[in-house]
């Protein structure tokens, strides 16, 4: 338990829940790394695709990011539409839900889950990378530093969001810090030095020998760089973050998150072609990030250049910090709904949703430790998963919008089909860009996901079709049982007379004017009747004598033979013998049971009375109860 | 369970304990394998010593042979009177319990244990090793086939002792009668040819640049050969096996086993300098073992000379069986005695110790999984248990013929002077071979068992200490109280109104006449409130009206708030305030428990009523009762 205090802190109270919920300033840093981190590699993700065209690439790669962050923008305004409409939480599961059945729900809320996970183990090991890049002595440990890197990811979180975004609010606004210093200072001198500025530090010599653009070129080279607005759903999952007014802190985090990345977008696609930077390729030695090359080009490799690489490291391999805000979150939703077993809805120690947030680790921990820690081939998949996210939230809206049009009519129906035309046009372009994405990725590992959301949707529905039967089989509106309440006959299993035993005799006593001792020997011969002979002369003593002279219902012993060891079938045996001599009596089995109370005792006994509750409770009989009687070898008496 | 019945085989009856017992001809197989399979490395190893003596060293090794079998003659008139004085198992430790005490027999069941549990990763690996020198393609899968061996010998062994025996006797009297033939065949040429026969297949040349012989060194390769004698003792560990007249089996096998290894060892010694064979550096390519160049020197490489190598092999890579036989019996005997955890002394499935098995199973893999399937830095360790052993058990058996001699005169104390000179003889060699052993190998590695002794030792101690205090904690000779046989005050700990909660509460009117529902509440504000009012409704129209109706005790309902979450601080605090306004009565907490019948449900539910046991019984309050009240989703009722 201290370990726990240690790592986690104290047990919140219920009542303290309102104290620990954030604000937009936590909430970037808790929420926003995914999607601010991901200028490091989704302009490159695109610029790497035109890499063929040489030099030519540069104006369309600068181009390209113009519709992007116009898409980005769409998303902006339907999220925070969606905030405001369903402010309790879920995102694209919860709109779905509403408004295009359970179905499309499941397939955003799978689509979801898998991105997280994926977002984990990928954001932590391109960290990891490119810090193994720049401390190249660190190469042996890449896997040790990723699920190190997990490990803590996973406790900063299991204390709190709260916590986990006042720890990482120092990297993130570092970093916010920095690359708008470059931006700014790239753009002051690109005006003043005309078209193209002196860069401090060159970057990569382009090749000129072009190839000619194709449409699919520039469709997959947009498709590439859409990976960088995935995270951007995160805080509509995690809406139940913030304290009040819930929709105004979720709306200002989302309004920052969106405008820094934005502007970042902007800004690297004004300074790329300006500054004719180009992607290099990782697979070569000298590799340099597009990031590290403009920094270089701005500033030079100085000590803030360094700080800026510092920061961005940092970042990137922190951005997995969404995922822990926003998976667990959303897989309470779905569980509250009876699609994921209850223990994901249940608040932990700190008030955060701890099972979530450990199946989570322990996915990423999994796919870390299969990939070793090189998920390289891991990241087409997961843009699959946050794109066909926003599709499904987008389209929901749409029919949301146009369930409202039907009630309203003059200037407030003007308003709402302007909104119903960004959640249309942002739903169709976020659904042409994932169908780009999947024809382009599909041999590179987007089959995968094809299969997986199906399959867990599969599972889920199984799930809560299982969950509905217990639910039926468990709710009664019935009236207790009045007309039989005689007490249960007793059968107490016995192995020896001893305090133990002695106590659930006791209890027995108490419970029931019918008690039989039943004991089992698992001895042979002269051993077997000596040691029956002396539970007779025990029990005659101890038992019957006592019980007569107080005028009580003497137990009768009862000695039985185990012959195949197990004690359970016999005792079984002798329940049916006394259910079908009384019919209408009830049976309860009382087990003496010594409670180990240190961790440490466990291998040293038999855990025979387990073993015997265990496979009594097996058979299933609805007559039959089983009670432990616990008997203490440390007992803590109160008074 | 179906798994368990197609690898072990049925259940056995008690009864049938008395048929699945052993005579010689399963006996040899089952117990002997570690002693008879010791040919192929006892003289290989003192040859090997005195390699650096070039040919000069054939005569002295021969010779040295001698002492060696001299030494086992008096091994086997010792143990053969101690099978006959002791025939209750326990052999070395029985023993030395008897006339040494209780730390002794420690001592020696210790070093035991500790040669058994080597003797399997060391016997395994090394017919493992000898099976991938000659088939070089399995080179990579040295681990695999380690760990594949242990699982087959655990299968077997945990299918009975019988069974072993049977299963193993084809390759264990193919090779004797393999070896008996070559030697036989040897000899007869050897004798024909006078001083030095034909070699069919030459054995390695060996140089004649000789070092001088050292006393030191004649020691060293003494006690190196002492390694053929490691499993004489496994019999007299492993009596309780045989069918009666068990003194008369366990005669019959030790001759057998004896009488079979004092020959081959003769025949070697004589071999080895008539054909001038003698050890290769096994580091160096081409390495062939001394009985694989006596098998080709005799026979040529023919057929009958693979069948030979390959019974060999089998016999190498399955002697760890001596250990599985012997292993599991001595940990019964130290278990029943309080030393080890009673779980040792619980006959399994088959009626075998399976528990001592399956620890001896274990131990092994993770000594193969750490030496990753090469245990030759193992093979010091494992003679220092052997001869701790023979010293200890001849000791004992010498003190308990001088208490002998006390009560008799005559020719039968003379008899028993012969008995006591042979076994204090037998324990002085075996004190010096092991002293040798420890000086000569404990750089090596002798260190470790140094040190693991003891400690184990430690370990058993405090072992017994804590069964000594349970013991005097649980036994109990006091009559049940008679004064007061109240029945409980009944706490029953619901969620809402179900079926479990009904079943629950119906079972507390069975046992009692004041009924307390307890229900707390996790949720906050108005849903709390109308979570409350209904179960307030439903406890009126359900509970209340039909209880009044019947003139039963009404069961009355309280609400508490769990403010951590956890349930059972509120339901404590209950029962310390029912414990204390009603200081007599007992109270017991019922808890509606759903039983998951199938393995899928367990990460389906949230264990809720486990975890409230669990903790409500670690406040260890005597005066609690913690019942769970089980409900079944699929009752299976009987009549």
């Amino acid at each position: 338990m201290n370990v726990a205090h240690l790592l986690l802190g104290r047990r919140l109270a219920n009542a303290e829940s309102g104290a620990r919920k954030i604000g937009a300033f936590e909430g970037v840093p808790a929420m926003g790394l995914d999607a601010i981190s991901s200028i490091a590699y989704g302009p490159e993700a695109a610029l790497a695709i035109l890499m063929p065209l040489g030099a030519a690439a540069l104006l369309p790669a600068a181009w390209l990011l113009m519709p992007i962050i116009g898409l980005l923008l769409l998303l902006y305004a339907s999220y925070w539409q969606t905030i405001r409409a369903y402010p309790g939480n879920g995102g694209a599961y919860a709109v779905a839900r509403a408004n295009l059945g359970a179905h499309a729900s499941l397939l955003a809320a799978t689509a979801l889950m898998i991105d997280y996970i994926l977002n984990v183990a990928v954001g932590i090991s391109a960290g990891v990378a490119a810090l193994v890049s720049a401390l190249p002595m660190l190469h042996p440990y890449i896997l040790p530093l990723c699920l190190g890197i997990l490990f803590l990811l996973t406790i900063i979180n299991l204390r709190g969001t709260e916590f986990s975004g006042r720890v990482l609010a120092l990297p993130t606004y570092l970093y916010l810090v920095c690359f708008f210093v470059i931006i700014a200072l790239g753009a002051w001198r690109a005006i003043h030095a005309g078209a193209h500025p002196h860069a401090v530090v060159a970057p990569t010599q382009l090749k000129s020998t072009a190839q000619a653009v194709s449409i699919w070129l520039l469709l997959r080279a947009f498709a590439a760089g859409c990976t960088a607005m995935t995270g951007v759903e995160a805080v509509s999952n995690s809406m139940s973050a913030f304290r009040d007014p819930q929709v105004r802190y979720g709306h200002r985090t989302l309004s920052f998150i969106v405008i820094v990345l934005a502007l970042l977008l902007a800004g690297v696609a004004w300074l790329i072609p300006a500054y004719r930077i180009g992607a290099m390729d990782q697979t070569q030695s000298g590799y340099r990030s597009v990031l590290s090359q403009l920094a270089g080009a701005v500033l030079g490799q100085g000590a803030f250049y360094f700080v800026a690489m510092a920061a961005l490291l940092c970042v990137l391999t922190l951005s997995a910090n969404t995922s822990f805000v926003a998976f667990p979150r959303l897989c309470r939703n779905v569980a509250e709904d009876g699609y994921l077993p209850e223990g994901f809805a249940q608040a932990g120690r700190r008030l955060t949703y701890s099972l979530g947030m450990l199946f989570l680790a322990g996915c990423a921990a999994l796919l870390l430790l299969v990939f070793r820690g090189i998920t390289d081939r891991l990241i087409p998949l997961f843009a699959i998963g946050a794109f066909l996210g926003f599709t499904l939230s987008q389209l929901a809206m749409t029919v949301h919008w146009r369930r409202c049009l039907r009630q309203v009519r003059g200037s407030r129906a003007l308003l709402r089909k302007l909104r119903l035309g960004v959640n249309a046009i942002g739903a169709i372009v976020t659904a042409v860009a994932l169908a780009i994405i999947v024809v382009a990725k599909f041999i590179e590992g987007a089959w995968i996901v094809v299969i997986a959301i199906p399959a867990t949707i599969f599972l889920l529905q199984r799930l809560h079709r299982y969950y509905l039967e217990v639910e039926r089989r468990t709710a009664g509106f019935e009236a207790v049982d009045t007309r039989d309440t005689q007490s249960p006959v007793v059968l107490v299993a016995i192995e020896r007379w001893d305090k133990p035993a002695m106590k659930a005799l006791e209890f027995g006593l108490r419970i029931s004017d019918c008690v039989i001792a039943l004991h089992l020997s698992r001895l042979h011969g002269p051993e077997s009747e000596e040691h029956q002979e002396k539970l007779r002369r025990h029990w005659r003593e101890y038992v019957e004598d006592p019980t007569r002279a107080s005028e009580l219902p003497t137990p009768q012993l009862r000695i039985g033979e185990a012959r195949y060891r197990t004690l359970h079938e016999p005792i079984l045996r002798t329940v049916h013998e006394i259910e079908s001599e009384q019919p209408r009596r009830r049976v309860a089995v009382l087990i003496p049971q010594l409670v180990k109370q240190h961790w440490w005792q466990q291998p040293l006994h038999t855990h025979r009375a387990r073993t015997l509750r265990r496979h009594l409770l097996k058979c299933a009989d609805p007559r039959l109860t089983v009670v432990s009687v616990p008997w203490y070898l440390e007992p803590k008496p109160r008074h």
